[in-house]
């Protein structure tokens, strides 16, 4: 699908989902918009609670001018004086540090009306801050994942389109896509499978030719076992499966190489050799990111009719309220949200 | 068992094993010899086919003298002008990058040689240059690798000892010990145990205060699935197994950490809190160390009667002979070697 949009992407201000008011969100949120000259922020507009919102600035002492907005766009035309909030009110009052799954249903509504309004082409890329998995299924959430709720919202939208979002860590280091993400160590060499690699590479490959402007990406595939199954003699996957994906990958005309072991694959050399890398699990994917940018790192999911990033953490119920949180991943994903629309904006404009 | 020596171990040399002669062993010996006195390393005599050495020398055009000796203590004296080698002939002449099944005896020999001295201890410590284990074992080797082959030769020279070599990637950013090694990634889960983690653990921290000088070494253990289980709901061995472990540990009166998530364990901020890692398994402790240290890791064996290293890399069958590996690493880990002998040396004396 193409999302329809009159005003040009460049105008359209991003939505940023409040996550959960327990956590850290709120706080960087806030945080964020105070660097938003300093660092040349694009202007944002929060989907959450706005009594929450201010709640925080005034604990924390910061005196920032918080405001409720009817629309987006009048979100975008206050955003250098004010904080802009599309109110979705909390039922019970946020405590940080301690989640309350009677808001669970103001922090979902709060990313659907963002994901709506991505849809619709109000708003330019929707970012996301984090949500507890744990409080929203104790309210009868089902999705695995932020990810995967956003997707289904996708596909609810358009049901004849195949969405099947991909995540993507990204840092100016090295972007990183996980194959298998949430699941125990056992189980990701019976979810690992020819066409998963395929379809993922391909939706990889999408997306850095439309949001990243590289025109043909290397993709560098990584081996499940040690030195990459060392010739088949330590497993059989890497073989099995990783090797015949990527010869149809090749024969489809994109430029992937592996498999490569995993611990050779991620110093500064290696990651000349390529753009993005597809890791088979979670910890080989998220180990080299999380050690070159910790703190930079944004998390990006492809294969939406939108662009969507998150800042790569998660509540931070633990030090929620201290006002220590740091706002740099945010700041990372609301300046790659922005640099993502503005490309895919283009690419689409540029095909008709 | 304690090594005897009567010489001060400061004025032992260290015995540095050829490793497969096809591979790069013999021209990073010499690159390292080039430059002992740039780095100041300490003297050591290569166990290994002289005749070849020189070949090397001469096919790449390094005007090295190396010069056949009759014992380390000979070895150490013509150190500062010339390569000494212990003379372990080969049965067939080597061909840079083409393996020979039939030198795999000499190769053997060369390791038995350097070990022997190591347990008699004529030399302060043993670097051993990588072996190829498929041509090994295509001879009839039937140990999985030369860090078990160490350990055997160990336990026979010493039967009623309990020897059980645990293998550590050091560098000057970390130091991280994988509990599995060379097993296929399914494996994985099956092979942790608590005692495994227990054992291993006591094992390093006796080597990070005999070794490394550190009186009450901090370990962190790394959790086996993503986010270390996240509290049970994504897989259960970080409950079931290595929280007991660490609470066992704990007990022992040991300084350990845990289970972590692997992915946020590995930046500058973590790695200030502790002194070293156990990892799970292969890639979720080779991938941080080579990502931050690519070049300069040293592989380092503990639990054995004698101290050894040896370069973080292995045969590079694939750019023998051209004259462009590097010698880092094997730099590395003759000086890490020289360190960690003066240190055990100094423990041994001070109590007596």
């Amino acid at each position: 699908m193409t999302v329809a949009s009159a005003v040009p992407v460049s105008e359209l201000p991003l939505a940023l989902t409040a996550g959960d008011p327990a956590g850290i969100g709120l706080e960087i949120a806030l945080k964020a918009w105070a660097q938003r000259h300093a660092r040349s922020l694009p202007a944002f507009v929060v989907t959450g609670p706005v009594d929450a919102i201010k709640d925080v600035a005034q604990a924390l002492g910061m005196t920032i001018p918080v405001l409720s907005v009817r629309s987006f766009s009048e979100g975008r035309s206050v955003f250098s004086t004010a904080l802009p909030v599309l109110d979705v009110p909390l039922t019970t009052k946020a405590v940080a540090g301690t989640p309350d799954t009677s808001n669970a249903t103001a922090v979902i509504t709060a990313i659907d009306l963002a994901v709506s309004a991505a849809l619709r082409g109000e708003v330019g890329a929707l970012v996301t801050n984090p949500i507890s998995k744990h409080v929203l299924h104790g309210a009868g959430f089902k999705h695995p994942g932020h990810t995967e709720f956003l997707g289904e919202l996708a596909a609810a939208f358009e049901p004849t389109a195949r969405v099947r979002p991909v995540m993507m860590l990204a840092s100016d280091e090295l972007k990183v896509v996980p194959l298998t993400i949430h699941i125990p160590l056992k189980d990701v060499p019976g979810a690992i499978s020819e066409s998963l690699i395929v379809e993922t590479a391909h939706t990889l490959a999408q997306a850095l030719t439309r949001d990243f402007a590289i025109a043909l990406p290397r993709i560098a595939i990584a081996g499940l076992n040690p030195h990459a199954g060392e010739n088949g003699s330590i497993g059989s996957e890497d073989a099995a499966i990783i090797k015949p994906a990527i010869a149809r990958l090749a024969r489809d005309g994109l430029r992937v190489t592996g498999p490569h072991p995993a611990d050779t694959l991620f110093h500064a050399a290696a990651r000349a050799s390529y753009d993005a890398v597809i890791a088979m699990y979670h910890d080989q994917a998220l180990i080299p990111i999380k050690t070159l940018a910790f703190d930079t790192g944004v998390n990006v999911t492809l294969g939406l009719p939108f662009v969507r990033t998150s800042p790569d953490h998660g509540t931070a119920f633990d030090i929620a309220g201290r006002g220590i949180a740091s706002p740099e991943s945010l700041i990372q994903a609301l300046l790659l949200a922005e640099t993502m629309a503005g490309r895919r904006a283009a690419a689409l404009a540029m095909r008709g």
